[in-house]
């Protein structure tokens, strides 16, 4: 039996599946099909949403669970009415709330997630330019400027990182590729001349030398780039230089690109210039 | 008088803190300082934390208000011994969901945002990289395999936008630039070759001009390229552009990068190839 889970709001409703599937990820045994309805901003919306819902517990056999984040208490109504199994977000906790901090709440629709202000959106598009302008070892000498430069081998994940960082919490994060240019006659990767000065800033990442060659071999089939061996040797050498010169380091086959991303903030302390709306 | 918010997790706090400033923003007369604490995920760490929350209270001289989404039973325990108002998202929503769905809730540590499968992580890679190969009208024979194709004027949000929606949904978005090179010889904007087989994948984006001239004046200060006249000129007919040819479109003055996203999703029916974490 499937049973269907309806995150509901009247804004992007990230909220809302935000908050739901915390919850229901914790049911692993329950079969549960999860829709996001995001702008349920009118009555007339409600109203379609809930004929819907009410198809779907008929289909599924089974009472539909509605997690919402409606602040209209018009528009509220409508979806409350509707049959399903309710987890109100806002009726639960907003009356506490103005009880503890003495005060009413307002309730305008979609208050988060609307832009705060021009220096929310500046700081987001500069900090999205520096890494693509950072990206990949490009342009060296602004890492003066950067908050936190990532290092690692090609293809370990370095560039969804740092584009996150941006767009999430306007962190200025450059990269570069560590590549077998900085092997010494020895064989040992040394750190990159352009990196020395900003010891202080670098963020290692490695990754499962297996995964690595599956996305190198998508990229360059069956070429050196992308053979075990050399992924194997790559990895070798990138984790040995984190551990000599005490980089902290993190393993992108283990975590998500939000873990990686909040791990380093915490970490390294980084401060944000705004927060994820 | 400032209060301050703990919004404390196991995890990447990223529900404990969206969930927690959507509260918070319905109070807009309190000055609230709102502090993120994630990877609480030891009894040590959270003492520490314990009493990193009596000292604010004392030098706030008010409650904390302490809302969490930690799963862990023990670790809970010592936050909910904190003097604090609790917002505890957990115990509150998972007992009755727990009963409505006939079974216990797994008490695993971090479930929500761990990597749901090696599909989700190449998805996500390949959709960023996707975004950045096709970026501002490079390559533009991938067109087909685009999920969407962002348009408008030079620096009006097109990039970032593209990116978020690479990084949180695994949309394949490209970008194409409106620029002068497509104006017929009356002064009208006409649709770009490339993008002629494509029409029903297009999505406008404009901005207010006087926001545009301010982003463009950092970029090249003094220029044509960032004067108001060019600004207001090729807005003009960018939205010209849109709406004779029923493209639909949005204002990225107005709405955040998250906004656009999922009204982009809402209204044009896109696929999402994974969900937000």
């Amino acid at each position: 039996m499937t049973r269907t889970a309806f995150f509901i709001s009247d804004g992007t409703g990230i909220t809302a599946e935000s908050l739901g599937r915390s919850l229901l990820a914790q049911f692993e045994n329950v079969d549960i099909r999860m829709v996001t309805k995001p702008y349920v901003d009118s009555v007339d919306k409600a109203r379609q949403l809930a004929e819907v819902i009410e198809a779907t517990a008929v289909r599924d056999g089974a009472t539909p669970i509605i997690i919402d984040t409606i602040v209209d208490e018009q528009i509220r109504d409508v979806i409350r009415d509707a049959a399903g199994f309710k987890i109100d977000i806002f009726s639960t906790f907003l009356k506490p709330l103005e009880e503890e901090l003495a005060t009413h709440s307002s309730y305008s629709v979609g208050r988060t997630h609307a832009i705060g202000s021009d220096d929310v959106y500046m700081d987001r598009i500069h900090s999205v330019h520096f890494a693509l302008d950072n990206d990949d070892g490009a342009r060296t000498h602004q890492y003066d400027k950067a908050d936190v430069i990532l290092i690692g081998v090609s293809r370990c994940g370095k560039t969804p990182t740092s584009l996150y960082l941006a767009l999430q919490f306007g962190i200025r994060a450059a990269n570069y590729p560590l590549t077998e240019d900085d092997l010494d006659e020895d064989g040992i990767l040394k750190l990159p001349k352009a990196l020395a000065p900003h010891r202080h800033k670098l963020f290692g990442l490695t990754i499962d030398p297996r995964r690595l060659a599956a996305i190198r071999h998508e990229r360059r089939p069956n070429s050196r780039y992308s053979s075990m061996d050399q992924c194997l040797q790559e990895i070798s050498q990138a984790e040995g230089l984190y551990r000599q010169l005490h980089i902290p380091f993190i393993d992108t086959t283990r975590f998500s690109v939000e873990e990686i991303s909040t791990r380093m903030i915490a970490e390294r302390g980084l401060m944000r210039r705004f927060s994820p709306r």
